[in-house]
């Protein structure tokens, strides 16, 4: 097979400038920035009293989990089977898969997957009492109890049960099977974590918190114990860990932020405590336009989900960037510059964009182009990208 | 490394009713309508007289290339050279390269690429005059010309010199180059293949024919031969192909479909000469929702950039797709049945969708599924994803 892309830039480790003279379009780490973002969290979350499970579906990375984790994560949160395949083969403990395992096949994997791993590194959350008692069958092929989690909708309802009443229903099976482990519940308000406006996130995520702690209050009257209390976003990470209704954090984004995520955290004045850490560097391919130049990454190399890149080096930052089909991107100058062929980034040059929406976007690369200034100090393969 | 998705499917080929069984969420061929499509595109290209050379950016795999190829095409386009690497190496002969070539390890691939293809079986776009000295540098390596074509903007101007006095110009220096060979005109109208309204579509597509022939007359008048003149996509070939604009066809998307394309190449009752072949398979993972059910499909399975999917199978067909984040999607059944529980999928039942724009769609896939009925017949990878 031809060679991927990391290994067109394999060479250019360590090699001085090496970040200007990559294939692009390249997928880039500022490994400075992520690092103070994961240290950051972990302290965040110690400052609270809570753990911190991040989710791996932001960066789907052995690598990366595994600095999650000597940062003082408890483990990593996936949400497709296969995330939490790459993460135990790649020997990161605490896997909790924040989607129920519904169908035959998935059953059947995610049965291995807990026979491979140590007891208690593989959870899986469950909303369904006929998922739990397929769940329960399955697990009688394996030496010891399947972790679970009840999931409660939290008024997002993607996956979850939708009432108390139905979550203490579930917990009630999952107690009363001897082929589960009841861990915990699951309570993520995936609607909560992109409202801009903080007094709204702030009202919205305190009537959660008092939701989530009447279930544990009323599970624990009924003898049912849930351990764990999993949820939060980055969007609500500094609501969620308050007054101790929850136990964890399962916070993702954190550890590269995005345009979305930056509106969303930044606070008046304040800055987002997060820093942009993930970038694409893409360069110029085309020029005879009159109002714009082309990069060469258009919809296979930004997610389309959440408005546009935006230029982070290389470009007039007032520059707007539109998709230009699959493989290109229009970058147009700021308005009543186009005259000025100094504001038109050349031929060949570089320009770095602030992705639109992270998780999206590295699922859309094959690997990560680490930097640390103008040096490529590490190529990381994105793993778990594709897997389902 | 886990196992790939394409692997956990493996086993049911050819076993029946397979189809339903499948680990989801799965990309989906229905190989007889697509060899339908493929056979139609073929027969009509020779209707007109006109050379079909498809892009594979839509599908990006080798078997698909070989079976249009198999069917009278006379080679394939690729936007990136990572696609035209996987074509080189799988086989496909006459790979056109449809997006310039500009940064020094673009250029030095390509031509590594060229040296391994028989001599015309790689050929590029220029469109700018630097860009054409440093193609002319780097093919002194070869031990035979480099092919080019002259790219021309069409009005749409995402690449391509903007004015006929610069395709000249260009043509000019190719031809006078020993170290290339200039080869034809690419004249490509990505803003005239979505127009939905045909006579508006048509008038525009009469208008670049028209500058196209004049480009080509006056090349001719200059001794600058344009043996290729290629062009046109799904939307256009109709029109394109007509009055011998264009020497070829390099459409796309005809082989798969799309609910976009659908709507665009439907005429009035007419409904489009190509069938949709291309699916993918959901799973339902929860049912706990009142006003719909989620599916285990998101926007790390579709692409976000063109509406949302249209129910297939396995759901009322009027029942509504909303994304729900990374992997999953709110199916909800048409208004007005919600009470109804025949309407609601079960939970771990099947629900298949077109996809709202097939290329970046097949983009977030590693396998097609390839299907007859409701029998597994093949996996095929999609060879060059997330090649650059």
């Amino acid at each position: 097979m031809p060679q991927a892309l990391q290994q067109v830039n394999t060479p250019l480790i360590g090699v001085p400038g090496g970040r200007h003279l990559l294939d692009t379009p390249a997928l880039l780490i500022d490994l400075p920035a992520m690092t103070r973002n994961i240290e950051r969290m972990a302290a965040f979350a110690r400052s609270r009293g809570v753990n911190l499970r991040p989710h791996v579906k932001t960066h789907k990375s052995v690598e990366i989990a595994r600095r999650q984790v000597a940062a003082g994560a408890i483990g990593v949160s996936c949400v497709t089977l296969g995330e939490a395949e790459v993460m135990v083969q790649g020997g990161i403990p605490g896997v909790l898969i924040t989607s129920p395992a519904v169908t035959p096949s998935k059953i059947a994997r995610l049965i291995r997957l807990a026979q491979q791993a140590r007891p208690g590194d593989v959870m899986v959350v469950v909303d369904n009492p006929q998922n739990l008692a397929d769940l329960a069958r399955a697990a009688s092929e394996l030496t010891h109890p399947l972790d679970v989690l009840v999931d409660y909708g939290a008024g997002y309802n993607r996956t979850g049960a939708a009432t108390q009443a139905k979550v203490l229903e579930l917990a009630a099976l999952a107690a009363a099977e001897p082929r589960l482990r009841l861990r915990g519940l699951q309570a993520y308000a995936g609607n909560l974590q992109h409202i801009v406006a903080r007094e709204e996130r702030s009202a919205a995520a305190a009537g959660l918190r008092e939701t989530v702690a009447g279930i544990v209050a009323a599970a624990r009257r009924q003898g049912l114990n849930f351990d764990i209390v999993t949820g939060a976003g980055t969007g609500t990470h500094d609501l969620d860990s308050q007054e101790n209704a929850f136990t964890e954090l399962q916070a993702g984004s954190y550890v590269f932020m995005d345009a979305e995520y930056s509106r969303v955290l930044a606070d008046g004045d304040q800055p987002s405590p997060f820093e942009t850490s993930l970038f694409v560097q893409t360069a110029v391919v085309s020029t005879n336009a009159a109002d714009w130049v082309t990069v060469d990454g258009g919809t296979k190399c930004f997610s389309t989900d959440s408005g546009v890149p935006l230029v982070a080096k290389g470009a007039d930052a007032a520059s707007r960037y539109a998709f230009f089909g699959d493989e290109h991107g229009k970058l147009m100058p700021p308005t009543g510059s186009q005259g000025s062929q100094a504001q038109r980034p050349a031929l060949g040059s570089r320009v770095e964009f602030v992705t639109p929406h992270c998780d999206p976007t590295v699922n859309l690369h094959d690997a990560y182009h680490v930097v640390e200034g103008g040096t490529l100090v590490a190529i990381w393969p994105v793993d778990a990208r594709g897997r389902r």
